[in-house]
C-alpha cells in the first residue's frame, strides 16, 4: 500500500473547495459537508490515492471528528443484516472451495462449457439469469455465484496469491457483477426492491407492472445486454487465457481423479443446496437470509470443514465489512439529511418545459449517473424514483415507459461503482479486481446497459405496453 | 476444531429441558426461551463442546429460527461503537507489534523488571492501576495494555503460532484481564459506569460517593487484590518460564541492537501516544473513542505500517467481532425482555427478613454470580443495582457499605467470563488463552476478589465512611 502524496494533496484541496462552497438548492450545511467528504472519498478511490478500505476509514474519521456524522449513526451500518450476509457468505464460499465441492462444480462446468473463457462467461450470466426469478435477493444470489466463480478462476490457475488474477479470474468476477445487474433487471422477483418500485409506480398512477409485464418489457433489452456485455468485457477487460480447447478434457480427467464425492463435499453440498432453497424461499416463509447464511456457516464449522484456522486468513472479509458498512452509512445518512431529494428536485425542475423525449433521456441518464453517490439500489429508488417519475410524466413522457425504465435502471446501474450494490461486494472483495478496473469497467458496463436500454428498450417497451 | 458428539448431545438435552420448564417469577415465555438458549450457549463453551465462535453463531441461528430473537435486533450488536473499538484495537495492536515499537517497550520493561515473570506481571497491573484514573474506559485501557502485553509475550519467545502460549503469554494475558478488574475498581473514573452508579446510589439516598471517598474506600481491598491476584495466578496458572535472571541483560542488549527508533516506530509511537491522550480526554472533550481508534489505524495504514497484506491474516479479529457481538446482543435482549429484573426481584424478595450481615453477603455474592449471564458490566449495573441496593438497605445493611460494595463488584466481577467485559475481549481473543482456562481462572480471580472485598473491604469501608 503506497501513499501517493500528490494525489492525497489533490484530494485535500478538492475536499476544502467543495466544503467551503455555500450549499446550493436549500441543502443544509451539514448535508453539504457530508457530501463533500463522501464525494472526496469516492474520488480518492477512483484516482487511486488510497485503497478503498483506507479511504473509507479516513472519511469516517474525518466526518465524525468534524461533527458531520453522529458516531452512533456512523457505526449503524455494521449492524445491518444484509451487510453481515455478505461477510458470512465470504466465509461460506471459503468452505465451499476448501471442501473440494467448488472445484467439482467448476470442473463440471468447464468439462461442458470450458472450451473458451468467453463460453464460461456466458455460462455464468445465463445460470444467474435462469435462477434469478426464484431469488428476490441479488445479494443472496451473489452468494451462490461467487464460490462457483471463485472455483472456476482457481481451477484455471488464476489465483490471487500467485498474482495471476488476470489470467481468468478478473474477467469472470467482473462478468459476475455485470450478470447480476441483468438478472435482476430481467425479473420482477429478481431483486427485493422491484415489487416495491412497482408499488410506487402504482401509487403514482402507473398501473399494470407485474411479473408478466415486467418480464415481457425487460426481455429484449436484457437479452441484448446478456449477449453484448460478456463479449464487450471479454474484449475490453480481456482474460489472459482465452482459448482453452484442451480444458474440457482436462477437467473431465480431473473429475475422474476426484472420484466420488467426499464426506466434506456431501456435507457442503447439502448445506449449500439447503441455503439456496432457504434463500429462495426466504420471502415467502419469512426466514431471515442472514440467519440462513450463519446457519450454513455453523454446519461447516461443526463439521470441521471451515475451521478457526481457516478463519485466521479471512481478514479480507473484515476489511470488506468495514469499508462497505462505512460507505453504506455515509450514503444513507446523506439521503436521510435530504441531500438526495434536494438534488433530485432541482435537477428535475431544470428539465420542466422541454420536449418529452429530451426529458425522458435526461431523466434516465441523470438517474443512472446519480448512482455514483448511492451505496444501495433500494435507497436510491426510495429517494428519487417518485420525484423523477413525476417530473417525466408531467413533461409528457409515456408513464409506463418511464416507470419501467427507471425500475430497470435501478438494477442495471448497480455495477457503476464497487459499492453500488451489496451484490457486487463479494466479487469486489475477492482480490481479483483492482479498484481502478472496477470503476472503469463498471462505468463501461453501465454505459453499455444504458445505451442498450435506451436504444433497444425504449421502442420495445412502447411496442409491448 | 473437533466435534464432541457426547457433549453436543448433553447440550441439546440441557436446552430441551430448560426450554420446556414453565417460566417462573412472571418471566415471559419469550424471555425464558432466550434464556434457555443463552445459558446453553454459555455452558457449551464452559464444557468445551464447541469453540465460543461456533457456539455463539449456533445460538444466534437457533434463536432467530425459533422466533425468539428478532433478526434486526440480533445483529444490532455489530453496530455498537464500543465493540468496533475492540476490533480496531486488535488491528492497531498488530501495527504496534509490526513497527517494532511493541518490542522496544517490552524490552525496556524487561530490562528493568524482567528478572522474573512474576515481576513482569506486577509491573503490568501496577502500570494499569496508575494510568486508570485518566481513562474512563476500561476497554480503551485494554487497547493500551494489550499490544504491550503481546509484545512482552512474543519477546519472551511465547508465540501463538509456535504453540508456546504457556511459556509466558497465557499468564500475562490472564493477568492483564485480572488487572483491569482491579484498576477499574480503584478509581471513580476508572470505568465509564462508575460515576453513573454513584448517581444511582445518590438517587436511592446514598450520598457522598465521589472521587476521593471512592478511592479511599477502594484502596485497601484493591491493594490487597493487586498483591494477591498476580501471585495466585502465578501459582495456579503458572507460566512455564518463571525465573529469567539473564532476561534484563539480554533485553538491554536487544535494545542496543535495535538502535535508535525507526521511522515506523516514531510514527506508531506518536500515533499511539495521541490515541492514548485522546482516549483519556474523550469524556471531557466529547470525542468518540472508536473514531480515535479508527483514526490511529488510518495513520498506520497510510504510513504503510499496517497494510492490506497484514489485514489478511487478521481473520481472528472478525471472529471475535462476531462472537462478542452475538453474546452481547443476546444478553442485552434478555435484559430488555425483563428477565434480569425478574430474577433480581425474586432473589432479593427471598432475602427479606434475614439479618443484615446475611443479606449483605448474599446480595453481594448473588450480584457477582449473576454476572455469568451478563455480557456488559454497565448493563448489569443498570438492570440490578437499584433493586439490590434497595433490598439491602431495607434489610438494615449500612447504605454506604452496600452502595460502594456493589459498585466495586461491578468492576471486580468482570473477569468471571471471557465476555464478561469488553475490556477482556482483546486478551480473550489473543489466542493465548484456552476457553476452559479463561472460565476456570476467571472464576478463581473473581472468587478471590470477592473474598478479599468481603473480608478486608467490609471492615475497611465501615471504618472510613
Amino acid at each position: 500500500m503506497e501513499v501517493k502524496p500528490l494525489r492525497v494533496l489533490i484530494m485535500l484541496v478538492f475536499l476544502a473547495i467543495i466544503w467551503f462552497i455555500p450549499p446550493p438548492w436549500g441543502i443544509t450545511v451539514q448535508a453539504w459537508h457530508l457530501f463533500s467528504i463522501f464525494i472526496t472519498c469516492i474520488l480518492a478511490v477512483v484516482i487511486g490515492a488510497n485503497p478503498i478500505l483506507t479511504t473509507a476509514i479516513i472519511a469516517a474519521v474525518v466526518a465524525i471528528f468534524l461533527g458531520v456524522l453522529d458516531p452512533v449513526k456512523a457505526y449503524s451500518g455494521f449492524g445491518k443484516g444484509f451487510i453481515l450476509l455478505i461477510v458470512v457468505a465470504f466465509l461460506v464460499a471459503n468452505g465451499v472451495i476448501k471442501s473440494g465441492l467448488g472445484n467439482r462444480i467448476a470442473y463440471m462446468l468447464v468439462s461442458k462449457f470450458g472450451k473458451s473463457t468467453l463460453r464460461l462467461g456466458y455460462c455464468m450470466v445465463l445460470t444467474d439469469a435462469v435462477i434469478a426469478p426464484a431469488f428476490p435477493s441479488n445479494t443472496a444470489r451473489s452468494g451462490v455465484l461467487y464460490p462457483i466463480t471463485l472455483a472456476l478462476a482457481r481451477g484455471s490457475g488464476s489465483k490471487v496469491e500467485d498474482g495471476t488474477q488476470k489470467k481468468m479470474g478478473s474477467y469472470l468476477m467482473m462478468n459476475c457483477i455485470a450478470g447480476l445487474t441483468l438478472s435482476s433487471s430481467l425479473w420482477f422477483t429478481g431483486m427485493a426492491a422491484n415489487p416495491v418500485g412497482a408499488k410506487m409506480a402504482a401509487d403514482a398512477g402507473v398501473q399494470g407492472i407485474n411479473f408478466g409485464s415486467w418480464f415481457l418489457a425487460a426481455s429484449v433489452p436484457v437479452l441484448a445486454s446478456l449477449i453484448i456485455v460478456p463479449f464487450l468485457l471479454y474484449k475490453l477487460f480481456a482474460p489472459e487465457v482465452k482459448q482453452t480447447p484442451e480444458a474440457p478434457k482436462a477437467a473431465a480427467e480431473e473429475l475422474q481423479k476426484m472420484g466420488p464425492m467426499s464426506r466434506d463435499e456431501w456435507i457442503t453440498g447439502i448445506t449449500f443446496v439447503a441455503m439456496v432453497i432457504l434463500w429462495a424461499l426466504s420471502g415467502t416463509l419469512g426466514i431471515d437470509k442472514t440467519a440462513v447464511a450463519f446457519g450454513g456457516l455453523a454446519v461447516l464449522m461443526v463439521a470441521g470443514i471451515f475451521t478457526l484456522e481457516d478463519l485466521k486468513s479471512q481478514g479480507d472479509a473484515l476489511g470488506t465489512f468495514i469499508w462497505f458498512s462505512i460507505l453504506y452509512t455515509m450514503s444513507s445518512q446523506l439521503n436521510e439529511m435530504g441531500f438526495m431529494t434536494a438534488v433530485g428536485n432541482q435537477l428535475s425542475a431544470d428539465l420542466e418545459g422541454l420536449s418529452w423525449p429530451v426529458v425522458y433521456v435526461a431523466i434516465v441518464v441523470l438517474y443512472v449517473v446519480l448512482h455514483y453517490v448511492f451505496v444501495s439500489q433500494t435507497a436510491q429508488m426510495l429517494a428519487l424514483y417518485s420525484v423523477f417519475l413525476g417530473v417525466a410524466i408531467n413533461s409528457g413522457v409515456p408513464p409506463i415507459l418511464i416507470a419501467l425504465m427507471l425500475l430497470f435502471a435501478t438494477n442495471f446501474f448497480a455495477a457503476i461503482t464497487p459499492q453500488g450494490s451489496s451484490a457486487n461486494v463479494l466479487c469486489a472483495g475477492s482480490g481479483y479486481l483492482a479498484q481502478g478496473d472496477m470503476y472503469r469497467m463498471g462505468g463501461i458496463i453501465t454505459l453499455t446497459n444504458l445505451l442498450i436500454f435506451l436504444v433497444i428498450g425504449t421502442p420495445w417497451i412502447l411496442l409491448v405496453t
